[in-house]
């Protein structure tokens, strides 16, 4: 049984470059793919008595469904797929992966893209695809408390109806879960003024390695009871618990919006304006840049009458209470006329900011479809390099002879340089690897991080010594060690062991 | 040699409680007081050699002065007192530790509320008053970078000349460290709008239990690269590490603000207003109330010109744009209004303003008159269950006999019941104790928390699990173990070992 969760049964735009690019995914071997699944009988008995036989699979066609997620590495099949369908079911799945030492891997929608959802070949894959009910939306303490399967949007249509607000808006929102953005601490769009992910969570209820059941923060404003665990969970990438239960802070849905697309000759003048926009204390709600090769790409794409000799875009959006609104809208038009835009406009009506809006998140796919791999990065800098860093980009690419296509949220200093290529190229790999440690390397020069919000799954973990330092790897191990002694919690990501 | 951050040798009003309540800290027994230190000498000596003679007291009244902090618990002698001047004494201060096994309790200036900050009697006490230095205010990319001892005020406003804002505002801020603030993720009258210290830490660097030196976080607004060790620090009362540098987010200070006082005959029509205005998606900078016991406390204090006949006050800021503060302010006079309010007035100019919020800032010190004994709690409440925990906490007054004035930062649920007392009084402290078990059980049972802003530290470790539960608290000690092998840091904090 298969369940509408996969890459390969979504039919999303986002996700066509993968489904596109590799009939079958990367690394399945023919023994494996025709073998059929190794797990014990007994042990896929002891599933089967926890969840029914339905919700465990091990069919080579389902196990080949989740042995890959949105990055461009090697697959890995599972020893099965678990869906449970409450967290009394989630528990008892940990439990008896505990006394079998037993890895696991668990599974939202796969829009990961640093490997974090790339199981582990002696273990099982659990989706959340059935842990998806909003359990509460509490209008006057604003908070909601969800199941991690619930998808992004449902949660933010859900509160938009009580005027209530949750801003992170990663790009795969319409079908990436809420579990997902926690456990990858996932960013998006609005990260300048409203922050990412880990701003918005207040608690969690989680199974840790041996199944035990924890429960940490609050559904108070203010919680200093304890250590942070709940911190310490988001963005653990699966390596420290399982989650059943989140609390989520929402806000106010904003009074009064505004959205501004501004055209510039070269990415310099736009990074410029960034960074003066920035100085000019202004805090736009979105601050996003968009390159001439990422322009032509999303155009050709989706016919929204983008500017294709434009050698940048700024796509802006400034929110809140209207007087403040225009004032804000007045000062960016202002400055992006002074930094050298050669036209500004404002749109007039919810179509024209909705056009802006379906570009701009059709960047990704776009791209995608012009080669047959992307490998999407999100190196992040202090907002005010940006311009170093787009200058930086552009040497890299020559450098290593490769199309690098850059946008992103450029507000809050995370672009997400992208560069097209052919993983079957093995000559050409071998540049783009070069490509992407000299973007890690560029990005930590000037103070930034190998991750704004992707993650370091398996794809950044052998960088992250080069960021955080030998003592801090160490330490991290530590705790992972303490709090997963047989690590069978998503084996790998981040630490690497 | 003594140094001018002891609650001792500070004249500032908020502590002369301590001071007058108590002419020696409890539980000083005389034969240590005599007795002189019991370090080693040879340890003395290796002590001396990283820092200099000068910084390392072991006199009986140095030892004195650091046994004891805000809480009214018993004190402990330390063995030593140590004032490190850099990150390198600091880095072999604890490694020194480390070898010898001494417990190590780092005190910023001992405002703490909870007995974070009372030492172990057989290890060392180091004080942050040498690590003061404000490294770094970055105008552009908005952040700050301190030593663990600059004191909050002075970050403040050194940041408001520059036109950028701090906002977490414990009531301790003329006085306490942001060290301090970081490791009991402090709080204060801005939560509501602004949330609290964890919501501005972005990066630190600490030693851990065996002096290496860990980085985490980064100056990037976004950052998901590995775990998330800032945020575990945050709250974690000194358990866990030594903090020596703080990376703080600094946002653009408000264009405009207004108070507002309110005054109510009962504290219930107050507090119902304070639900009535979270309930009208008003977010007010500030939202306070002070009950009759505290107002009339204050103004025998302060002669601020407080109505003593009110039964409450709500004192409430709104800031930001002109137009959204006009706005806001005038639906918050409608609300006090029809929520019973016999008068409310608006401050003029900034002299009515200070006025205001000295009045609000001078409630402990004026409670503190009232009693030899001053016990501060800070059980919280989802906001909307205020009116339940005003009302709850009349029931425990009354049940126990005891005086409990109440005030506080209804806007984010977090009251500050305050009980008088006189702790040598045997038989009410007993009363005392069963009220304050009341308090807490009270505040959990309205799905609230034991602490919103002061931690944990010794007074409240034997109720963290009835909060958390068990497999937390389990969870909690195998963190704690993990990182902190052999418990020399601050032990006894928290958890409870």
């Amino acid at each position: 049984m298969q369940i509408n969760t996969s890459l390969k049964t979504l039919d999303i735009s986002y996700y066509q470059y993968t489904i596109q690019d590799n009939d079958l995914p990367f690394g399945i071997g023919i023994t494996n793919f025709f073998g059929g699944p190794v797990i014990a009988k007994s042990l896929r008995q002891a599933f089967e008595a926890i969840v029914g036989p339905d919700h465990v699979m091990t069919a080579p066609e389902d196990l080949a469904t989740y042995a890959y997620d949105a990055a461009p590495l090697e697959s890995v099949l599972p020893q099965a797929v678990l869906m449970p369908e409450s967290s009394e079911e989630l528990g008892r799945i940990i439990k008896l992966c505990h006394e079998n030492r037993l890895p696991i891997t668990v599974r939202g929608a796969g829009t990961n893209l640093s490997g974090g959802t790339i199981p582990d070949a002696d273990g099982v894959v659990i989706l959340t695809a059935l842990l998806n009910r909003i359990l509460e939306v509490n209008e006057t303490d604003m908070y909601a408390v969800v199941q991690p399967g619930v998808i992004t949007a449902q949660l933010v249509t859900k509160v938009e109806a009580k005027g209530l607000f949750y801003p992170p808006d990663p790009g795969s929102q319409a079908v990436s879960t809420l579990g997902g953005n926690v456990m990858e601490n996932a960013g998006g769009l609005r990260g300048l003024k409203y922050g990412v992910t880990r701003d918005y969570v207040m608690g969690l209820s989680f199974f840790d390695a041996m199944g035990n059941h924890i429960h940490t923060g609050s559904r108070t404003v203010k919680c200093a009871t304890g250590y942070n665990i709940t911190q310490l969970m988001v963005g653990s990438e699966g390596t420290l618990g399982v989650l059943d239960e989140i609390v989520l802070k929402l806000i106010p849905y904003p009074a009064h919006r505004k959205s501004i697309i501004s055209m510039f000759k070269t990415i310099e003048d736009a990074s410029e304006t960034v960074a003066g926009i920035i100085a000019g204390r202004i805090v736009p709600a979105t601050l996003e840049i968009m390159d001439q090769f990422t322009i032509r790409a999303v155009e050709a794409f989706s016919k929204a009458g983008l500017p294709v000799d434009a050698g940048a875009l700024l796509l802006i959006e400034v929110d809140g209470h209207p007087a403040q609104v225009e004032e804000d809208a007045a000062r960016v038009l202002d400055l992006c006329e002074k930094y050298g835009a050669y036209q500004t406009q404002t749109a007039e009506n919810d179509a024209q900011r909705e056009k802006i809006w379906a570009a701009r998140r059709s960047a990704l796919s776009a791209l995608a479809k012009l080669k047959p791999t992307l490998v999407l990065e999100d190196a992040t800098v202090p907002r005010s390099r940006i311009p170093d860093m787009v200058k930086g980009l552009g040497e890299i690419a020559r450098k290593h002879g490769l199309d690098i296509g850059t946008f992103g949220h450029a507000g809050d200093g995370n672009l997400h340089p992208t560069i097209l290529t052919d993983r079957r190229d093995k000559t050409e790999w071998l540049r783009v690897e070069k490509a992407i440690e000299d973007i890690f390397a560029h990005a930590l020069s000037l103070g930034g991080t190998l991750s704004g919000e992707h993650g370091i799954g398996i794809a950044k973990s052998a960088f992250l010594e080069n960021e955080i330092g030998r003592a801090s790897v160490e330490f991290s191990k530590r705790l992972k060690r303490a709090l997963d002694p047989s690590n069978i919690l998503n084996p790998g990501k981040i630490t690497g062991d």
